[in-house]
């Protein structure tokens, strides 16, 4: 019987990649944008736009508007803003609707590791309404056991604080050395846990710093969740198939 | 040569039937959050969901919150419940865009009236970033003088206040007696465009209240916008086919 109790997972760039789809959804509102009237060069409304969310945060809820206040009136003389606006934020959800998915090899990995008797959370940073919201999108509610399900807006404790983490334990009324953590994010999926002696796995494909870049070591290192249940198998003595 | 040069429509339950539409999303949200976990039967959850409406208004934003608090703690003890809200604000809004559509009568009497002519627009009371996405949803925009959208947020006035119909006016660079107002409601569509001389048609297939009940008597009374077409032919001499 296996020591390893449960695996808990981060959710952004872990379980699907952030990164691919927040550059889809976005194009998409700049063009739908564009036919709405602005009159101005997708190039630069996608430069504006990330140059929006780099001064505001991803997190901001007013993106669209910024973008156009930073825009020459000239391009909006004929149109009433609201419905450009409009126009990027439908554009923005439908892309988010049609294409939110996780990697492929999630929902094998999490019915394994099911049926293999091992829990299955997450444990994710970010406001409480559009976490919980992409984790129903991405259908991993099914997945998860209800009550391993962490958001740090909830809990009042952020990443990288290790509290989070321990809150965590606390709460599943596990010990550190019984739990896994899965994340891409050194700094605040890996050393946090580390430092509380948990299980740590880098999962490194939607990783943005390497371990030299930030000092952190990992317990293990994995490219897909293929190896990480290889992993499990031959380190931790779990039955998953995959 | 008529002498109606716009005709400007009221949008919920003018161009489509928000209460039908409503009701389809909110049976939606609670079905989703029973399954989600909500141990609660559904004609309970419709009950104290419709309570919440009236309570907090339907502009309120977070229903599904406060829904959850007044349930029994028992309910939710073995689940987040920001899961529960976050399956209930994903079917609301999955409902929301399969099922967002003007009455059959709309795209033809806004086609007609752009090709005999007449300016077509919106005078809609309620928050910016809702109307502008419900325009955007129900594909009017490409129907509607991009100049002609106006909603009571944006310009800060508010139905039934007369100023909000004669900022349009002035903003148009019209006549009242050039313009034709449509809607549902008597006493914010009907009365304030009535008092400085505009032409009113009251559109009773979405009206919640009579002109007995209101004692606002409009100008012109009909069940649908093929009846609406006549009118207009037979009244104002605009050649509109539908």
């Amino acid at each position: 019987m296996s020591m390893l109790k449960a695996v808990l997972f981060d959710l952004d760039d872990t379980l699907f990649s952030t990164t691919k789809f927040a550059k889809k959804a976005r194009r998409a509102a700049v063009q739908a944008m564009i036919e709405t009237g602005l009159d101005v060069p997708e190039q630069d409304v996608m430069r504006e736009l990330d140059e929006v969310i780099a001064e505001f945060s991803s997190n901001y809820d007013h993106h669209f508007d910024k973008l156009l206040q930073r825009m020459r009136p000239s391009a909006l003389q004929h149109l009433n803003s609201a419905m450009i606006v409009a126009a990027g934020v439908v554009a923005y959800h439908n892309t988010k609707i049609r294409e939110l998915a996780p990697y492929d090899d999630v929902y094998p990995l999490l019915e394994a590791l099911r049926a293999a008797g091992v829990r299955t959370g997450i444990i994710t940073h970010g406001w409480t309404v559009k976490q919980a919201e992409k984790i129903v999108r991405l259908g991993l509610l099914p997945y998860l056991d209800p009550k391993a399900i962490f958001i740090s807006d909830q809990i009042g404790i952020s990443k990288p604080n290790p509290k989070l983490y321990l809150t965590v334990l606390n709460d599943l009324g596990l010990d550190a050395s019984e739990v896994m953590y899965v994340g891409d994010n050194l700094v605040n999926d890996i050393a946090p846990p580390k430092s509380l002696g948990m299980l740590t796995t880098w999962a490194r494909r939607g990783a943005k710093q390497t371990p030299e870049e930030t000092g952190v070591q990992p317990l293990h290192t994995v490219d897909d969740f293929v190896e990480f249940a290889g992993l499990l198998r031959g380190v931790y003595g779990v039955d998953v198939k995959l």
